[in-house]
């Protein structure tokens, strides 16, 4: 038995302090679009281009957030942000005015998971009162990059998944009324071979299946402890595969084993394929309809587990297989 | 006066317990050569494309620098690590098999820096007790990615930089015989407008004096309290931009301040224009040339502060200037 953790519990939880979170026009055609704080058609926003558009969603829910908190970026000891594009530039020009201490981080679509587990050590660790997690992603940014240029109106296959154009941002605080952030697990990366890369839930689903397990293991925890556990993008087929490993363990994850892909688009009308994803994904589900979810009473207990694939084109050019990851979160309306 | 402060003093400093670095052809011929664990004069390391290379340097700094401390994967709880390759494949293909819990980060050619510091805190917040920082740069996969395909020739500035074809890694731990880390420097994005990126130094320079003024006006440390100031790639102008910017301020940095990227490299016969670049520039320098220095005493205080330019080749088209970073640690023989 090794006795390393991937989970550590937080001696002083975190409390988030607040939180923001911006769509693109399908995220606001979606049965979340009351969750969204800012809607924008324009899939530009007010940019010239795709990319530049991607660091305004960042830009804005940073300010957003700050501004629902009565902060100034002076305030932020921290900001850990990333994001999908090469060289994580959304991140970069999105956050490069603040002036904040910066943590760029490569996660994938597992970045809000990592950057609010990595945000959270650094309060209880006390090396910063006040950090800001922070991502992104966008449907033609991410098209264009891991695809084809979006006007070429390429056929997706049923497993494919819809990147989502949305953003969000949460600001975490050593001490407040919560929700907390009780404990952090690190994922692995986890890698069983798949190569299809228009199959990104099947391939993520045994990082998810691995990071829960160890939370689960480690804390001694079950799912019954929770109201919801929300995987980020594993989309249908992704998330259906992990209810099955865990079925075949003898644990029943039931219908609080929700996905934020599958929350956010209406897929009978909508037609995002498998579902949504990108770290904007996850990360404009949590940072609306969870979170103020959780202010409302509707859940007291909530596991975050969004997970990435850390793939690019270059990598399944050469014929490799897609690494997965998945980094979980525990959130807690009490300490 | 802003009570925001972007160094943290470790409280119980954590101890370099091991460390390894390879490089290619030309590193082995510069004159740090015989600090490197590895030379391997095949540019492909054995392997059939050159970002497979780049994972397999990975691969190799990490499972040498475990041996050398006689640990086995399973005894390290965290690793950390990024690179320049899009979707920092370098590392997701290059550790994927060792199974260590894995923070991917994106600090560009900072990344050492970013890593160690991030480690250190998580040691000493408690939340981890071994950790490694890991990261590598490759000149092909950089030079394709970046800027034109190897083969095509094309003719280089005189301010163009070499990316350094290496890679290193450092284990930290919670307790040991030192050298350790014992301040970390958290950077702040900062972009003074190049748009030349042909000239990396110049454009990360300003974010080197950042991060180095922020150290030295929240310690209470000048120059003189170290043997050794050391930055990542900055290249010839860049560094001395920073020794300026000092001098305005009436601090003379001195001999003691070196870059990596001048130190890897015989600029006089191999031609290397402005210096070294790349992540794994200044981590193969650190996990070398500086770390076996410390041990034989020949420096007891170290200030390493790598710089990374978070641009993009898209957004370099699109009009973009080049927002850069620096993250700095203070390593030092006593606690």
């Amino acid at each position: 038995m090794n006795a390393r953790r991937q989970t550590v519990a937080l001696a002083h939880p975190p409390s988030i302090l607040s939180f923001a979170n911006i769509g693109g026009k399908f995220e606001g055609q979606g049965p979340l679009s009351p969750y969204f704080d800012e809607i924008c058609p324009d899939s530009f926003f007010g940019e010239k281009t795709w990319e530049k558009a991607e660091s305004v969603m960042q830009k804005s829910v940073l300010r957003r957030a700050l501004e629902r908190a009565d902060l100034r970026p002076e305030d932020l000891d921290r900001v850990l942000a990333g994001d999908l594009l090469n060289q994580c530039i959304g991140s970069s020009f999105g956050l490069r005015d603040f002036g904040v201490p910066f943590y760029g981080l490569y996660g994938a679509c597992s970045t809000m998971g990592e950057g609010l587990g990595l945000a959270a050590q650094l309060i209880d660790g006390g090396f910063a009162r006040r950090c800001a997690a922070v991502t992104s992603s966008h449907f033609c940014t991410a098209e264009r990059q891991y695809r084809m240029p979006v006007p070429y109106g390429s056929q997706r296959s049923p497993t494919a998944q819809w990147t989502a154009t949305a953003a969000g941002c949460t600001i975490l605080t050593d001490d407040g009324p919560g929700p907390y952030v009780t404990h952090v697990t690190c994922g692995r990366i986890v890698d069983w071979g798949i190569t299809d890369s228009a199959n990104m839930g099947a391939a993520m689903a045994p990082a998810a299946y691995d990071t829960l397990s160890a939370f689960f293991r480690e804390t001694g925890m079950g799912p019954e402890d929770f109201d919801l556990i929300l995987t980020g993008d594993l989309g249908e087929l992704g998330h259906a595969v992990v209810r099955d490993f865990f079925r075949r363990d003898g644990v029943e994850l039931g219908p609080r084993f929700q996905d934020c892909g599958l929350l956010l688009y209406d897929r009978e009308r909508q037609d995002m394929h498998a579902g949504g994803s990108g770290c904007g994904c996850s990360a404009s589900v949590l940072c609306g309809y969870v979170l103020r979810g959780m202010e409302e009473g509707r859940w007291r207990t909530v596991l975050f587990a969004p997970t990435g694939a850390l793939l690019s084109p270059v990598s399944a050019f050469q014929g490799e297989s897609i690494p997965g990851i998945c980094h979980a979160v525990r959130l807690s309306a009490a300490r």
